[in-house]
């Protein structure tokens, strides 16, 4: 198949060089120069699960790409969520009418974006558990093991979801084709929703949150805030479920020692955060829907407070 | 008049210091040992303006007070505010049934805990513009000039505070008699529920906080939230006035270089804080009249995690 991987981050790399590595004509797409200079130079090299690999996989820049006029059959959205707008608006002349795009980016609410690019029908949505760090230009380390849960947003796309899952398998990216990856995102959502904002308003690692007395009470307000703004949607989470499911992420044992990712791009790195397509696009969509969702909305607004007390880029 | 200063920290040394000068018969109480034993064998030692100033001021803690069988005219509150019931359980045996008590204490509710040990025509309260620095046992600082506002709670007291204003007048306490001393403390109180928890939780001043493009709309929230909240105890605030109030301490030229009283406390010596006594009363008072208070709810166990991941005492 041949699939473009817009946005070549640690994810995208990771996605791009399993599928490259099992035969597909893999290209990766990304704006940071000395990223796509050092891929050019010396191949994408990984820490494959302490072996080396080095992969020579194409690399474009948006307008390089349409210089050479390059058709997909596939794209792979994996952009930080506010460059998904920009990065198809770049791209939107490689889309031909057969192409599908598979977004696996965090978050909600990106659908209103691809639709302006894609038809529905091309569409599918998907969440990764696997992991991946990006080490500096060109490098990237992938280690343990991981799926990708994936489904088509209308019947008319299930046919080409079940040949990604097909293509995926071949590359050992255990996927699963899901039949309410909607549900699955939302509640993925809850927990980047809970964990990113709040042990980087607090900041402290996910246990340190978790040994909170008031941690569950906060938790809780907040994932009822994502359920009655679901519900508008269609999906009705199991909030207990989700409840201990987030709770369960506090044990050491599991990722409790981590630092979520919104910790490591602001406080760590200065850098944006994605709030706005987690917190912030519930407190939108609890706008349109006539919701209060006063824990989304403080919460996003003190992550942007943050963000410019610390000058984040 | 024969006064006891309840709480002989930064601001009880002040105004005892004061009312000491100008010739009444001052006691001081407290529970700190250090600060009791400095002060009785150096006395409290100020720099009042530059000048060194020391004066012998009895000290008791409250126990040693009980001993000496002391009763006193009038009582000015000024403990933590965590500490006010301890204090008065402590004393009440020197509460005769003239004894008034002036509560100085920031915060919301401390009606509910000096009704318990004085009957409520015998209370006046009021807030004071006046700041103060302990620097160590026995030891403060006293610059600038500030005021006092004070009222009693019941028409029955209105001659002793009168009485009150006259004696703080002696001293140069700058007192005013106020006619709506409950709408100073609530406007007050709106002041200490933005800049106190968002400085803290934020990690920074309050200019700082006050360059952020969402100061103006997290602060609207909140002190919308306090006025619901006032409004049901027959206090009408005038908000767009409030969120002014606040908006001009962000000037450095103000006190916009502040650290608020709350970030001293818990960031810098990781002592529990006042959170309970604003927006947590906003928070309890809301429950008891069926009113949502999300903002106030959220930030206070905000600051709750913040004292348990620093391990504030």
């Amino acid at each position: 198949m041949k699939i473009a991987i817009a946005g070549a981050g640690a994810m995208g790399s990771r996605i791009g060089l399993m599928l490259h590595q099992s035969g597909n004509d893999v290209i990766l797409i990304d704006r940071w120069p000395e990223h796509i200079e050092a891929i050019r130079e010396h191949g994408l090299v990984a820490d494959f699960n302490g072996e080396e690999v080095v992969a020579k996989i194409p690399i474009y820049s948006p307008e390089e790409l349409i210089e050479s006029q390059t058709q997909v059959d596939l794209i792979v959205a994996l952009t930080k969520a506010n460059q998904l707008d920009d990065m198809f608006h770049a791209i939107q002349s490689i889309i031909t009418e057969k192409t599908h795009v598979l977004c696996l980016l965090n978050g909600l609410g990106h659908e209103d974006v691809l639709e302006k690019y894609v038809p529905k029908k091309n569409i599918l949505f998907g969440i990764t558990m696997w992991t991946a760090g990006l080490d500096g230009p060109g490098k990237v380390t992938l280690l343990g093991n991981g799926e990708i849960e994936l489904e088509n947003l209308e019947p008319e796309g299930e046919t080409f979801a079940h040949e990604v899952v097909r293509v995926f398998d071949e590359a050992n990216l255990n996927p699963v084709y899901s039949r309410n990856v909607r549900y699955s995102i939302w509640r993925k959502a809850c927990v980047n929703g809970t964990l990113n904002g709040l042990c980087t308003i607090l900041d402290c690692n996910i246990a340190g949150f978790g040994e909170q007395p008031v941690a569950n009470e906060i938790v809780e307000t907040i994932v009822a805030e994502f359920a009655t703004v679901a519900a508008e949607e269609g999906i009705q989470l199991d909030q207990p479920e989700v409840n201990e499911h987030i709770a369960a992420t506090y044990d050491p044992a599991n990722i409790g020692l981590h630092y979520p990712s919104m910790y490591q791009d602001l406080i760590k790195n200065h850098r944006l955060t994605e709030i706005d397509y987690i917190n912030g696009a519930v407190w939108r969509k609890g706008q349109k829907y006539g919701i209060q969702t006063p824990y989304c909305a403080f919460l996003t607004q003190l992550v942007h407070a943050k963000e410019g007390l610390l000058g984040a880029k």
